[in-house]
């Protein structure tokens, strides 16, 4: 037997699943079914009165497997297109396609015969059924779809399929995706209570709860601090400014189906900023600035608001609003490598203190194709700024992609590119180079000779959006996070009553030297206590009992750990502090 | 002579000034003229090609010092309305003024004149001229005001004059306005570069430099520990919601005027939030919560928008959008009055820090004639809860004025009023006690026999807004601030080239230690780069220079001294940090 490339295998099966439902609910109606990553679906139209819930799956996945076994034959047939009409009698979404294709010229078409099945498609299909794998595919979820993906048309239900080559890899993606759902942010976010959302508040604007809060405030000082120390600067700016402002920027230009519609107030139009950066430039272009002063790296945590979706908004990812580690450095010409390497440093600097080590850069740069209205229409300065960033970025010997048609209107990028937990590709940092804003604001420096020069500007994240990088550090460490993250990084255990004051003032007197302690005086067991600080992926554990009252020491449950150990109060206190980034010995 | 009314002088100068610029600029038309705080003005029709500039002041006084050395006389006379077209031929304001009042029903009309110049007035007025102090007013300033506050009418010009009973009092007055000036955080924050505005970002949207930024992120940082060492958690939520949130709330009811208008996103209505308050409560509504967990106590530095008349917006103050340091304490009602203890010693703690001393309190109720619209319309339970808050404010002992028709839309306020730079009264912060929102979210909590109940809500802000917070701060030190909030604590001032090396490595020395330096290596005389330095108000100066580099001491100078002290580095940076808050001896 010939071996199959893995599509005609995962389409193959979808007609075959499409078999099994005919067989399972007569008078099925048949939308689409094509392979797609990792496997196929199927639409179909059920009867009416009847439905498929999850439960009924392993009976179509019997009866797939029973017209397997039989070798069921794939038949294809060419007809003339007049024909379909009689043989998808009361099939009205594959007359539907039929007459579209009619209608687009077609004259045959081509269908396939599996059984009772029969498909209109363009194949190609394996001969038989004996060519599939029986033990390589599961049936995954339902969903409802519309006929066409048009919300104004009829409601299929949809069954997803995985399929593979092979039972092995079938079970190693299985595997895969039940951690990638116990990692999902939106899950751990619900049961480790690190933000919540609300319908009244709306979609894609979650709040953040006191633990998830904890982390991002750890996040914010950690990320400003390291930027303080290599001579950054801060500015707090408007979250929103008068269109005026985006029109000279070129965002109303470039990025207006980004932007929310304006807010009208007292005959101006005001808009909810997508950038940060032309906030800043107003205030470098307060004052004049001399060669010497140069760089000045403005840094902001700065709330954006970009549009998304709105039938795609979850958890911290897909969300109405976003704050971005922002920053933009304006320099001289001679200074834009210098800076744009101690950008890499900081960049590099953050990932291995996040503990990120699966990532790579993506040089990006416009598509000269589509120069009206995506990208600023300037071919000489897109050609000379990307060229001069290819120059760094190779002196600098990054291993890299290239991509096409992925800059900022403004001008190439870096990005700095992660696998989230889904196995997909994400863009956690950017460094860019931006020719076109000084231009539009007319930004300048005085030289040494008294003469008006154009700075060069840097737009660069550093640990990206504080949202998108709590989820992904929420699914790298599916919820166990370091002891310097943590919400909670103490849970203190008195073992009855008559520990809990002693508990109780320890829980303060390790407050007050600001260790995370969380006090579970509640009157389960203790057994139970540790199960649930466990659940909680508590970093310690501390049980209190008559031992260690006495002793006035600590027994210490280590998080993954079933021992415990003993260890002095100021020992333990000093242990976790010298887990903080750059402390320690 | 009787002594007359100060309002009564005031207004009779008032015509004594419309008399001058009648006898210096024949043919200008009357608006109105009366006595306001401080002084007066007249509004004047200039005729064609005419104007008065600030020059022109000294003139008009000159003319007037003529008048009241004239004597001249206040002779009123009553007139029938129906000749007041005669008596004011060609004063069209004078005679829209009578045709108001005939419409009204008056028949008849006073008026006065002051030699050549005769007005429409009520009175009273002085006899004579004499009986007016010729030392004790100043024409200060001249604006444009439209007639009748209507921009759809004629702009005409207005003078503006300071006036008392004598001279002393008239220059403390005037002294007292030039301080004010000098302290206008307005004026400060542009000549110590704190903050800018941008005619292309709007009006009221500030945008803070490094150095405010930096005053801001001492605040932000101060305020926060301090509120987690009290028991504070911390939320992030967004700032803006759907616009059913707000209605639910009631604020869409009670307080919509002050909203921006909503936008409109894939068929959702979504808007800038007004206050905080209704997103905590949705992470307090996420789960359920136990009798032993309250208090609760979220803290957030809250996004707000609030809309202010755009022809009012400037500065830190009157603005588009601020950062409220706001609370919400979810507690039971046995807890109340404890925590309403703790928000005041918070505050009181705050003050001190800050060194806010003229401070008072003002207990805010609502206004039972204005129960539509404005407040929650609830008599029953307004009464209960201003009772106890009267009985929780009386307790604790505080001074406090009340004030009707102030309190929130959802409950009595305990307002802190401090006084601005301008002798204004100001809110800075507020405690208020909220009946209202608990129900209209049904939170609840589970008490010891299990069954659910309302708590209480107290909202709260420990150290306000935190622009106008700084705002204030600008004008109660003159930018002259305390070192733990000097943007640059030290100004380091190499005495030459030689001494350029030595300083730059003491000032990264001293900024790894995390001290705010600012070196100035320009070519100036170290002179010059003093009273640069001065001007700035640094708190700290030091000259670098042979003595300093073989000592291996410093030379301070301190801000206010003109001598220098020597001191060792390490007991210099000790200096500055035991000036923050709750460090130092």
């Amino acid at each position: 037997m010939e071996k199959q490339p893995i599509e005609n295998i995962r389409h193959s099966l979808a007609h075959v699943m499409a078999a099994a439902v005919q067989d399972l609910y007569p008078g099925v109606k048949f939308g689409m079914g094509p392979a797609i990553d990792n496997g196929f679906y199927y639409d179909f139209d059920l009867p009416e009165g009847r439905k498929i819930v999850p439960e009924d799956l392993a009976a179509i996945e019997n009866k797939m497997r029973e017209i397997l076994a039989s070798g069921a034959s794939f038949e294809r047939e060419d007809i003339q297109i007049g024909q379909a009409e009689k043989v998808f009698n009361g099939q009205k979404y594959k007359l539907e396609i039929a007459a579209d294709l009619k209608a687009g010229g077609e004259e045959k078409v081509s269908i396939y015969r599996t059984g009772e099945f029969v498909d209109l498609c363009k194949g190609p299909h394996v001969v038989s059924a004996k060519e599939l794998p029986a033990d390589a595919f599961k049936l995954t979820k339902i969903a409802g779809a519309y006929w066409k993906g048009s919300e104004k048309n009829a409601m299929l239900t949809r069954i997803y399929a995985a399929a593979f080559a092979n039972k092995k890899e079938l079970e190693e993606y299985l595997k895969q995706q039940e951690e990638a759902e116990k990692r999902d942010h939106r899950k751990l976010g619900k049961e480790l209570d690190l933000f919540v959302t609300s319908d009244l508040v709306g979609k894609g604007l979650p709040l953040l709860t006191p633990k998830g809060s904890i982390i991002r405030q750890i996040l914010e000082r950690f990320i400003v601090d390291e930027e303080t120390r290599r001579g950054y600067s801060r500015t707090y700016t408007p979250d929103l400014a008068k269109v005026d402002l985006y029109k000279k920027s070129g965002h109303w230009d470039h990025y207006k189906e980004n932007m929310y519609p304006p807010i009208t107030v007292d005959g101006e139009d005001y808009v909810l900023r997508p950038m940060c950066c032309p906030h800043q430039f107003m205030i470098y272009n307060s004052r004049p600035h001399s060669y010497r002063e140069l760089p000045i790296r403005y840094a902001e945590i700065a709330k954006l608001y970009r549009k998304e979706q709105s039938g795609e908004l979850s958890g911290l990812i897909r969300v109405m609003s976003f704050s971005l580690v922002d920053a933009h450095i304006v320099c001289r010409p001679d200074q834009v490598e210098e800076e744009f390497a101690r950008v890499i440093d900081l960049i590099q600097y953050v990932m291995k203190t996040l503990g990120i080590k699966d990532y790579w850069y993506r040089f990006s740069k416009w598509d000269p194709a589509n120069k009206e209205g995506k990208y600023v229409n300037d071919p000489a300065a897109w050609e000379k700024t990307e060229a001069s960033m290819k120059k760094i970025i190779d002196s600098m010997k990054l291993e890299y992609i290239e991509a096409e048609n992925e800059a900022a209107f403004y001008g190439p990028k870096l990005d700095v590119q992660l696998r989230n937990v889904n196995g997909k590709e994400d863009t956690a940092f950017t460094v860019q180079i931006d020719f076109s804003m000084p231009n539009s604001f007319d930004m300048t420096y005085i030289d040494q000779e008294g003469k008006a020069q154009r700075p060069m500007v840097i737009h660069r994240s550093s640990i990206g959006c504080i949202e998108r990088t709590m989820a992904f550090l929420i699914e790298q460490y599916a919820g166990a996070f370091p002891v310097w993250l943590s919400p909670v990084q103490a849970k203190i255990l008195p073992v009855s009553e008559k520990h809990g004051e002693y508990a109780r003032k320890l829980a303060e007197e390790l407050m007050r030297q600001d260790v995370r302690v969380e006090l579970d005086d509640s009157n389960e067991t203790v057994g139970n206590k540790i199960r649930k600080a466990v659940a909680e992926k508590s970093p310690y554990v501390l049980v209190i009992g008559d031992k260690e009252i006495e002793s006035g020491k600590l027994s210490v449950r280590d998080r993954g750990s079933r021992d415990t150990r003993e260890i002095g109060k100021e020992e333990f206190v000093k242990e976790i502090k010298d887990q903080f980034p750059g402390k320690g010995a």
